[in-house]
């Protein structure tokens, strides 16, 4: 009996792929306003080179992008120019839109909801704070404060500490490789649900109990595992 | 003759210290929201505390307040929610309501107008962009990229650069100490704006040319200048 669910939030809760390539795009447009005398696109493909390269949580994107442009000048102004419409558009995360009403009918039929993800636990809460799906759950594990990363033993912490067979847990998210995989290893059920740009992935030994299409097809999805 | 104007950021061209302790009292009641169990208002000059003994730029002012607080509990969900709730009032700040009037008679005028700031030079970019204002000056000086704080040697640097003699240059600014005396004793004009908490402060030997209490009114004192 499935007595826990947890959710994966990036591409699962919301888009988060589509909001950081606008986030990235309006932060080009607005350094290009600012008076950046470069290619629009080339800039553009600059910063996601950065940002693979150097990873999300890096703090000086920006200084980067203006040395690989060979800027020189004006560069605090182009550097805030990029920061403000960066966090601008990020700050307008909204959640998939069946996400809110499927998170409250889980929690009226009796499930417990967790929100589950890998990255710094200041930056998760702040994603699931702005999406305004703070409340919906009953608590969240994030990579930082467990002490490792989304594999088998994520899971098997978690089970432990919620005081459950991990088989009393489903997991629900977009990636093979975080979510589907070592929840399914770790002796747990697991939901994938195809959204963002790992949908198209394909699954292979270790597959997920089902998968859906969007966040309110979870719950017929959890019914039938009993 | 007076050919550039330079103007102070904050208190100047916008409500500073009004916006800080809105962002301050809202960081607060977010985190009380969030779960912090703390009496609101002892929270709040516990945070004001903490400013003031780091300084507005250090990175981890929530950090410590929890700290100074006690709470071990849940931290990055309290952290989260008090910086997100700081950081969406901080980008909601918006000028005097009579400063791009004024901003754009002066440029029609003919003056040179340049925004002049102490502090992290990416930091007070991101203000004039926030606030609208970045089109209307023709340049900015900020304290860091300068390599001195608000000083006599601050102001003989921008009328080097300016390619100015000192006495063609006229600051605005709500400071004595930072912006008025300093001005001065490089020998430049002053005209102080009586704004914020620093317009009560009563002048000593070194005095302003003249005093105004809005931005507004900087046009006619100007002219009176010569």
């Amino acid at each position: 009996v499935i007595k826990a669910i947890l959710f994966d939030i990036d591409d699962t809760l919301f888009p988060s792929g589509e909001f950081a390539e606008k986030a990235r795009r309006n932060a080009i447009a607005a350094m290009v306003e600012e008076g950046l005398n470069r290619d629009v696109e080339a800039a553009y493909r600059a910063l996601e080179k950065i940002i693979r390269k150097y990873g999300s949580n890096y703090p000086r994107h920006f200084d980067v992008l203006l040395d690989n442009l060979g800027v020189k000048e004006n560069r605090a102004r182009l550097i805030a120019a990029g920061v403000a419409a960066y966090h601008n558009t990020k700050s307008t995360i909204a959640p998939f839109p069946d996400v809110p009403k499927t998170l409250v009918r889980l929690r009226d039929a009796g499930y417990r909801l967790y929100a589950v993800s890998e990255g710094k636990a200041v930056k998760q809460w702040d994603k699931l704070i702005r999406l305004g799906l703070d409340f919906f759950f009953h608590g969240a594990f994030i990579s930082e404060e467990l002490g490792c990363r989304k594999g088998v033993r994520f899971y098997r912490i978690i089970a432990r500490r919620l005081k459950l067979k991990p088989s009393e847990m489903v997991m629900v998210g977009d990636r093979l490789d975080k979510d589907i995989i070592p929840a399914k290893r770790a002796g747990a059920r697991a939901i994938r649900i195809l959204q963002g740009r790992h949908a198209l992935k394909r699954a292979g030994r270790v597959r997920p109990d089902s998968e859906v299409r969007r966040m309110a097809e979870v719950i017929d999805a959890i019914k039938k595992l009993g």
